[in-house]
């Protein structure tokens, strides 16, 4: 058990690849999004025989329940830095994640001018941030053994019922019993926080993954990583959510923006 | 003359499309991605029957050059909201966009709940802004007349050899003749501006997209568009971009990423 055993495709015809979505990694019935395009990716890793998903994006389709899929690749182009493929994860013949990345190694740094105009987010020790697992001790589910996240006190309110009114999540992630976190890995932790509308004071519950595209900068060092989340735009029935990885060497290792819908306020009571 | 003609498609087969990429879209040779991303979405609209880009993105696998090109659509999902497609632009064969993308009726407001957490960016009256094509008298080119350009006056100094030092580009965005800007016009838009990197300060030139992902979130109000650019990581031989337009009634109606190609330094001479 783990997220490299539980992501893992063996190929079984011409870029066509079989796994399976493993029980554990859902929530409420519905397997997280980042593990289910770690399935796609994994295929996409073998497909095109580079081991980095330099930009991904994704397109979720339906949800994804315990169970066997089907991974089918199709190389777009072979070029000397990129492989760019498509995949379709599909179960029962229906389609689950559409995707569209580009592979590359990212084990040799480029020679290259680097500027960063940002600083990784400003989190309490580990120890003082709060586990996920804890902070929703009212509803447990099994997604939050699966990663281990640990929220920024300021951030982690709404689970008692007090959002911080600022739709950001901050915290740590890493892979329980220390698995190591590669770059598919991080596609994980970019979609393992709960989301930052929680925090937004909005009259809204969980808002359905539309679309997510990922940047993978660098091979993350060992360790925990930091990650912030931000929303700026809820409109037209749609927000955004932004996020970032950085490693323990202060490196920006990867980012995100996925399109989310906003579902309809509950009505009152 | 004008970006609908200029990226009409016509069906000639089971979700394929022709179009042409007409000449003096442009610079240095190489046609404007924004303009290639254009065409294929014309062939998307088409094939899905929606009219709205919702979420596009789009992998830049080869210049693309004036001359005839196809666009095989293929449909993923059509659900009700969304229609979920891919699409290939190809030019003799040889692929120069893959593209993923949801489209949808943007025609009906969503009754919910709205937040924002920006503010458009502060310009200038047009008037005062800079226009591209007088701001780039040195080497003029024919884009600069496809797309009317006004920058903030802050943002324009590269032209002159002094960049602000900072890596943002901010301004004022319509098409000419007073033609309307759609929501496959607001992919031209996104993609119009010169890089943010120009005013970096880094010894480098043009940046390559790799990928480009735009959220249309709105149809923009007729008139100008107001959009700003910015670039916080140049990190790993890569730089993301983030973009965003606004509508003259102060309302967001797109945003996007790109991942682009840091280019070597040139060697000293």
């Amino acid at each position: 058990m783990g997220f490299l055993t539980d992501t893992a495709v063996a190929l079984t015809g011409d870029g066509l690849y079989e796994g399976e979505i493993q029980p554990g990694w859902d929530i409420s019935g519905n397997a997280n999004g980042g593990y289910l395009l770690g399935i796609a990716a994994r295929a996409l890793q073998a497909h095109t025989g580079r081991p980095d998903p330099v930009t991904i994006s994704a397109h979720y389709l339906s949800p994804g329940r315990p169970g066997p899929v089907t991974v089918a690749c199709n190389m777009v182009k072979e070029g000397k830095r990129f492989a760019t493929a498509t995949a379709q994860l599909a179960a029962a013949g229906k389609p689950v994640l559409q995707v569209l990345a580009a592979f590359s190694d990212l084990s040799q740094p480029q020679d290259a001018p680097e500027r960063v105009d940002a600083q990784p987010p400003e989190l309490p020790p580990v120890e003082a941030c709060i586990e996920n697992q804890a902070a929703a001790e009212a509803e447990p589910f099994p997604f939050a053994q699966r990663v281990d996240l640990r929220l920024h006190p300021r951030d982690s309110g709404f689970r008692r019922g007090q959002p911080s009114g600022e739709a950001r999540i901050r915290g740590w992630f890493r892979l329980p019993d220390e698995e190591p976190v590669d770059t598919i890995g991080c596609l994980l932790g970019l979609d393992a926080f709960p989301p930052t509308i929680f925090n937004a004071r909005l009259p809204v519950g969980w808002a359905p993954t539309v679309e997510l595209t990922a940047h993978v900068r660098a091979r993350p060092a060992p360790g925990w990583l930091r990650a912030r989340f931000t929303t700026r735009f809820v409109t037209g029935g749609f927000l955004e959510e932004d996020g970032e990885l950085w490693d323990e060497t202060g490196r920006l290792v990867a980012q995100s923006r996925q399109l989310a819908l906003l579902p309809r306020p509950l009505p009152e009571r």
